[in-house]
């Protein structure tokens, strides 16, 4: 978990992206290759049984592999040269069979969707921990009444159930667009130096269809220039961390002093002892200043040229890495922040009845106006409205004391008016849509 | 088509975004609202018959909406306004069922969508002819040889029937995306000021279905801000416009003067007479350069504040309009560039032999490793090619007069070393799979 | 202003943008060069005369212009066609004079800058109205207290003097920049087919110096590929938009029915009556969302192949015009915003006071520490945050409560404890260094 | 350097941003505001010298530090809870006296802005290298003839040298931005909780300005939510890294098989051993591919809530590394490549003949038109590019083979006509404007 992103990565997800893991994937791409090709008799099985005893990532020098990429523009060469060194420390002979017939992008494509389905757990885990609070929350909370906001003003009645639904809708909807893409990310890539796999031999087939088998991928025509899978993959991250990010800003700003209808457990502050900080919010917000830009750059980099690109390519595995740990980040801190919220529906009533009932005039309104029209409707609704700002008269108060209002309302709905249970509309029935 | 925007768009979708137009797509969803509202006897008939008859974009002005636009935030205030008057004008009363039980999202939302179906074909219809075309060059050309190039250099033999595959493969597989996208997001939008449909009554779940039909678009629960679907159409399109900027960064470069493989029909330059330019590669490439940062707007404006945003929503309209047209300029010049493609197979195999057979290097190096083991393998290689590249010796001729390399090799694969047409691999059957 | 993208420029603007005053750009390139060329020579002083008389934009197509420039993938072949027609028809020969020794990168670049040079007065008309007004904000309300919130909590007291002046100080230079930037990129573009002038002949250098002074433009060497200028530009808008977004945001939120310090003038709802909504923040923050993506657009566009772009340069228009104009708006908002901007400085003081005096916990802290030790202040401090959260007594009187707490603090200190005036440290002294 | 962004860094910048040094870097901060604290009686002066003691970064546990910042979304709390301990186990008192006065962003964002000072030798010395490089580059080849191409088309004659100049143009004045950035935003940050110094009584500003002083920054007003320094500062990296990228794009273009004009002093491949690749190019390339992205999320990060935000203050640190690391990663890389670039004058001489002449058309037509009007001296032109180019004839053959052409044309100007050093134009007077 390095110091300097440890605001938009996990230690999970740090961990499979550290050096070691990185190695190890790239090595476990060639020695599947290597048992592969000894399968199909094109190398002797003895090399690949030395190429998988010398690929221990622990032996090797991360930093100057690292290092060593700068002169090719690829960590493959470095890496191959160190690993052809182990082995013929083995065995001279063997040596001759490492990275055999493939080219350097095979090697840094399969690691990077090695790494990719490594991850996939750990986002998944915190995407389901939160989808199933979220869709608690909702039950739980199917008619705690709250005001509807928009453009961040007071509207009209709503539930807390319908919100929460709401959210688990776009949460659920993108994730299952990740998760296909997460499916369809990780297959093999080997193809050679042309990507016609020209130095495998006939049973070139044969060994990719191999490779993949023991990598636990799946079988895939060369992709060497066909970056489809990997952009789509990024958008469906930068599409799930968008319907996070718009739960988190909800809650921080309903978590807001002056609001306080939900709170976070909190994070606290260095100066200010009272503080309780919706710092679980603030980190899923964070990763979501960040993603639109990590999609742009990956949709700018899938377009290589001819058969291995000349820029796009070598900017893929940080733009790769940057949108797992960013998601899984946004993943992770959404998990905690649901798991730790608490809602006070008490709060949320107080807040809606500070309005005085001026959020029923929307309700006043249409109802006056199939009565005496919309102008004198209008033209009451709008004395009404001022009453209760100015007055400290309640807005249904107002209506009731109108005799030209209540005249044109029955009497039931006018004793109901500004109860806002009764100006729920289909609430309910639009939350058990979204979350079924 | 405006001027300033003539690259980045067609004919056909600057109409589809034109004032009249989307002046009409806000008005007939007024309608639909008023004839739905009509059949459950919300508003009386006569209501939604004068409505119908009074929203015509033609005697609208739409200028006078869009500078009304900036004091509310929204055009349809001012266009709701606009239409009551004109009803008013018919029948006093008729004009107090104007915009019944609708709040100003659900007419800019419904629009927005009806404007994107009406989009639609036009951009599938491009999207067809390229990928018909895509699959006759590939069919044709499935036997062509020409060079493999990575990071931009001569690499191996390759056929330009799978290089067409491959850029048929990207293209068909994100239109698939892009057309389910578009599926997803021609939704109704329908829910009133806080998205529960209060205003309209017990009936409003059927108000809703019947809008929907009568627009042509699918039902939905409110999604006022849930943007995943119109997110996921935006991302789609930028998928897909990266996969025709492969196409076309491919053609540009295949089309240089020292490399001439390929000739678009052309466009010729204002100072130069000698020139033939290619202009629809052009055309893609500006659009590619463009779609990666209306995604991104698009992910940025994704995060709606509670009920309706204040922001994110307000740029929608602009930044899907981008995207459509941003698009649609890329498929109808890719269909354009494609229609009009020349290959010149003598080039690519006059350009291949150019190499003077270095590109058989990679063979030579796997066959005679094979025999004489790594080191001295490199060393022969390194010395043919030395010979082919100083001293005008083919690579092939090189390796066959010298006589240890001779010897490690079958006659048959030494006569045929240099011959692209036995090194070309799995290239046929990988095209055929990526075709299928 | 057309009406999909009314939410994101201003009249002004979209004037400038129009059809009409772009074809007048390329033509006022045209006339400059001719008259240019016809005062050294090169062209007979009469075919100048009859370019000027026929470089009507009235007079031309702009739709027809814009539909062939697809072929050509530039606006400036058919136009040059267009005028090289119109003044053939009053004299044959001076229509062999017509864009003599230019290229069409010299029209349509230089065309965008005029452009940019008349868009530049109604920017910076609404930037000093909105400078001005946050200056006597900041001014008129120097000592009105407020909450300074964190993370959006109740952090602690400063003024709303301050809070202006921080507005003010990232708009004011952040406009610098874009002032800057303006300056320097409204150059001439003047460099024929391959940048060196060889078609002008031996007067080159003093054609171009000529076309410059009569444009009103700054003399250059030709930038067909070096776009830092232009890059330059649009990152400097993004910046400033930026900072408009922060005043924005900061609005909005204060303008929030639970806390409703400050109030725009306000735009209404369509179905809700009694809503006055943030609108001109809206906008600004709809800019704010497109700027990025914009930049980004900009950027990736700058990389152009040579001596001219395949692509990169033929989306500059588009990006460009959406630079000025989406900063234009976002100007033309916040100077809005801020004519209409009502501050209540008692409802700041209520939300202030509302938080019974937690905010004042660090302040205790950082007192109390120094006589009592770390640990033991932190005891005391959070068992009167306690009792002013749980027992509705305020925090100053809880702090005066505890002997141990009160005999550790100065009497002084201890009356005006919970006095936000004595707790804002430099606040004044920062917000004049801001405001100079 | 983390191997999975090997390619996006530099050894050098990876240890800038790497767990220690951005501790020490936080601690350093701590450090200062304690010796400055003492410096005005505000703490003991031991307090502040245990504290330095205390400050060493080698003994506290990053990873733990890391891992602790999600809980209150900064890494700051658990720094100073981290060295508190420390402190506090050589002398209690002295730990009440830890991060005195001051809030966690002032830690964070102070730290940022120390690690951006000190890598700023590293980018500019590469800087330094490379456009010293560029400038020798173009006086050497101030006559080396080439093609101009425009469109990716061969177009008309250049030189070397003007193109270099135009490399070296756009990088250094892009670097000034870059410099002037960094003077700017290498302030101190010092505000305390709501950014006004209320904690740090009546010295506050003295404190401020000898923090300031002890850590080599600049003085400032608080600038918790004012990021246009820090976001000046990533738009120009953006900027310059394009110009770079411009360079780079070029090369690549040029170091193609078939053109061949220049080299690479090259990196291989892991399977053909022929292979030289523009493997700096390609570097500065995926750089140029991630920049544009990486400005876009500080733009968006820059729209800080009141005063610190809930989430784009939290992406920085994150962002701010990518850019420098990316800029730093181009500039080093376009170091190297210009250090072992070579020229290959021969072959630029052999394409532009192996045009045939065609690229003088342009000339022709200018001459001609002179003499014979537009149309007829088309028709010639046209005539004499068919020739060129289907019968092996020179276009300067064909010319002067025509008799009404030849007639046209002075003898001198027939004679030179396709010598491309007579079709320079002010060539080398805009070269040197460039360099100056």
């Amino acid at each position: 978990l390095p110091l300097i992103d440890c605001l938009v990565t996990t230690d999970a997800l740090a961990a499979v992206f550290s050096d070691e893991s990185v190695l190890q994937a790239m090595l476990d791409f060639e020695v599947a290759l290597a048992e592969a090709a000894a399968e199909t008799g094109a190398i002797p099985g003895e090399a690949a049984a030395h190429i998988r005893q010398s690929a221990r990532s622990e032996t090797f020098d991360a930093s100057e592999i690292a290092h060593a990429a700068h002169a090719s523009a690829t960590p493959a060469i470095p890496l191959v040269k160190a690993l052809t060194e182990r082995v013929r420390a083995v065995d001279q002979r063997s040596a001759d069979s490492v990275h055999w017939s493939a080219t350097s992008q095979d090697v840094t494509d399969s690691a990077l969707v090695l790494l990719l389905a490594r991850a996939r757990q750990h986002v998944a885990a915190d995407h389901a921990r939160l989808t199933s609070k979220l869709r608690s929350l909702s039950d739980e909370h199917a008619s705690t009444v709250m005001l509807a906001r928009t453009l961040l003003q007071a509207a009209a009645p709503t539930t807390f159930g319908l919100k929460a639904a709401g959210w688990h809708a776009a949460a659920e909807t993108s994730w299952q667009r990740v998760a296909a893409a997460w499916d369809d990310v990780t297959v093999v890539q080997y193809g050679g130096a042309a990507g016609t796999r020209a130095a495998a031999g006939p049973d070139a087939a044969r060994v990719a269809a191999r490779i993949a088998e023991k990598l636990g991928l799946r079988p895939s025509a060369p992709w060497h220039s066909n970056r489809d899978r990997l952009g789509a993959f990024v958008a469906a991250c930068g599409l799930y961390v968008a319907a996070l990010g718009k739960i988190a800003r909800d809650v921080a700003l309903l978590m807001q002093t002056e609001i306080a209808e939900v709170a976070e457990r909190g994070g606290g502050s260095s100066a200010m002892p009272h503080k309780r900080n919706p710092s679980q919010s603030v980190l899923v917000l964070a990763a979501a200043a960040r993603m639109p830009g990590v999609v742009s750059q990956s949709l700018t980099s899938m377009i290589h040229e001819h058969e291995r690109s000349a820029g796009g390519g070598q900017a893929e595995w940080s733009i790769v890495a940057d949108a797992v740990q960013t998601t899984g980040s946004a993943a992770a801190a959404a998990a905690c922040l649901l798991d730790g919220l608490s809602i006070d529906a008490g709060r949320m009533r107080a807040n809606l009845d500070a309005t005085q009932g001026v959020i029923f005039a929307e309700r006043a309104s249409i109802l006056l106006t199939r009565r005496l029209g919309r102008e004198r409707a209008a033209q009451l609704v709008s004395d009404a409205v001022m009453r209760a700002q100015q007055h400290n008269q309640s807005f249904g108060d107002a209506i009731r004391s109108m005799p030209e209002a209540a005249a044109a309302l029955d009497a039931k709905v006018l004793a109901d008016f500004d109860r806002p249970e009764t100006w729920l509309g289909d609430a309910e029935a639009i939350r058990r849509e979204l979350l079924s």
